[in-house]
């Protein structure tokens, strides 16, 4: 059995996440029981989402327990299987967590998928063709639901949601406006993501400044928000909104350290009628096989090219993820882990 | 031609609006053109909403114009008509605004409609079976939309629209908790309106106690939310929905004054992944005549007894408006003009 490298959520963060609040630990792999499989992780994905995961107060979700491995989408190579579903060499998309292998028992239904690498690269699994690419499907097409022509925004424009977002906006023959941290972000997404526009948020570090941007950008008004940020880019967006502009919440990034972040004028949701809606993508997996496959399309036609950034080991990271909270990262942030 | 006395908007609030933005004037009614249809009022509704049309600025519809009759929904008896559907002595509702008399165009589209007052008294097509009624008809089931054993809460309850959603939800198998201000107002809408349970805002005057209050009041959390006021108490409503919970905003009557009312945690849309959405019920005329035929019901089968507050003489509209908009009002509120 070969030793496994594990990053277990050691003590919870207070305020800001820190790189003490994990642990390194190596243990053995366990003899595989029958039904099960050994898969070697390639990748490792890291996402906003598990900093939520970290507090004890109530999330989107379960708290990650301590003293356990840290959650995360991982996809490897089946190295040994006791499933007759599941053979060696099989490349497949699980939930692995930060670990270097793991033992998943192939009867739970979603735990374990085979994918197909023959116009997908594997890594993209995690990314483009993975969660974050039906992330932005579902809120695109199922909250914001955007006619042609519409005006559709998003924030954390450059990362793996958004790279995926202007794609199918674009699709959809809608103007795709984005927002991100920094002029080399910004000139990426409209040089290679397909975004119409780009807005620096760095050089609009404000309400008032940022929806005077967006009144630029976005000569016919706002239909529809893409919110992965929160804060005052939120506010501003619902200044430039046009009637029955719709809203879908999927990530409020800069209030998982518990400062509030108190929306300002909530009444334009009355004046406007707007609708603003919350969602988590794993619970809708019944729509996960439709929006993959749209999303596996446009990568094979070159209409989706999401960016990378990859960290080298298991050890490394926290500090990626640290990184990635603080908008370090370059499009999807991956941890390689062979 | 009969005078007609008129209300105008003379200027517009600075900040709280105050009777001296009225002002009372004496007009001769014109002489009917073909099609036309000269109205007695017999009662003038007031509603929040006209606060939002004083302000110039933006708001969920054009602006009311300075020097004009201030609009506002009338029920009355036509005493002349130049159009072939309406004859004297018809009761009719429209939108005849603050005066005693109107000139209505009989083949504009919705302006006029006549009424059945056999069942239902001619003032409740101001209320429960008007425009307020079909506000909660849309706010509980085009957006709510309960299922049977949820739990759905209204501010405002014991109001025109409050008073329609306790029997909309009760005649759907929800437990509905109101929030009201007063013992008075709390009594009544648990003894007359139907309501399971009634809080008393002005005992909880803060987010910490009014949620404390919800807590017990809904004790397996909150499905669905109808918003008419605004402020802390939807700041405490969201810490206790249940996921998925759905917020239909009708009105935030504490921000019409101009000052900022921010949502304290809007993280919570995420969290619970609740659906908030905003909208004004003279956009969906096609729903009206279902929404009306189940109030009429309600009324006719005694499961819908709205209470009225009378104000006598056009020259009381004023204060009877600025009453109600702090809650002065027990019901819905009406000016009699006969």
């Amino acid at each position: 059995m070969p030793s496994n490298r594990q990053i277990l959520l050691d003590n919870r963060p207070e305020g800001e996440a820190v790189a003490g609040n994990f642990k390194l630990v190596t243990t053995d792999t366990p003899a595989l029981k029958e039904g099960e499989v050994l898969v070697r992780h390639h990748y490792l994905s890291l996402d906003p989402y598990m900093r939520g995961r970290m507090n004890e107060s109530k999330s989107y979700a379960q708290p990650q327990p301590l003293g356990e491995v840290m959650i995360g989408g991982t996809v490897g190579e089946v190295v040994e299987s006791k499933h007759p579903k599941f053979k060696t060499g099989d490349q497949v998309v699980g939930m692995g967590g930060w670990q270097e292998y793991s033992v998943v028992d192939g009867n739970a239904p979603g735990m374990l998928r085979k994918v197909d690498t023959t116009h997908v690269p594997l890594s993209y699994y995690l990314g483009a063709v993975g969660m974050p690419g039906v992330t932005a499907w579902y809120g695109l097409t199922q909250i914001i639901a955007p006619k042609e022509g519409e005006t559709v925004v998003v924030s954390a424009a450059s990362g793996a949601v958004g790279s995926a977002y202007a794609a199918l906006a674009k699709a959809r023959g809608c103007r795709v406006v984005g927002i991100a941290g920094g002029p080399e972000k910004c000139a990426y997404a409209v040089d290679e993501l397909g975004f119409d526009a780009c807005i620096d948020y760095r050089q609009h570090p404000d309400v008032k400044t940022m929806a005077k941007a967006l009144k630029e950008a976005c000569p016919n008004g706002i239909d529809g928000y893409f919110e992965n940020v929160g804060g005052y880019i939120l506010d501003a967006v619902l200044l430039r909104t046009n009637a029955f502009a719709r809203v879908a919440v999927c990530g409020m990034i800069a209030g998982y350290d518990g400062a509030p972040l108190p929306l300002q004028n909530p009444a334009l949701i009355l004046v406007n009628r707007l609708k603003i809606e919350g969602f988590i993508v794993s619970e809708h997996m019944e729509l996960w096989p439709q929006a993959l496959q749209e999303l596996g399309t446009l990568v094979a036609q070159g209409k989706l090219k999401p960016r990378e950034t990859v960290a080298q080991g298991i050890e490394s990271a926290p500090e990626a993820f640290l990184g990635l909270l603080k908008g370090k990262n370059f499009g999807k942030q991956l941890v390689k882990l062979i």
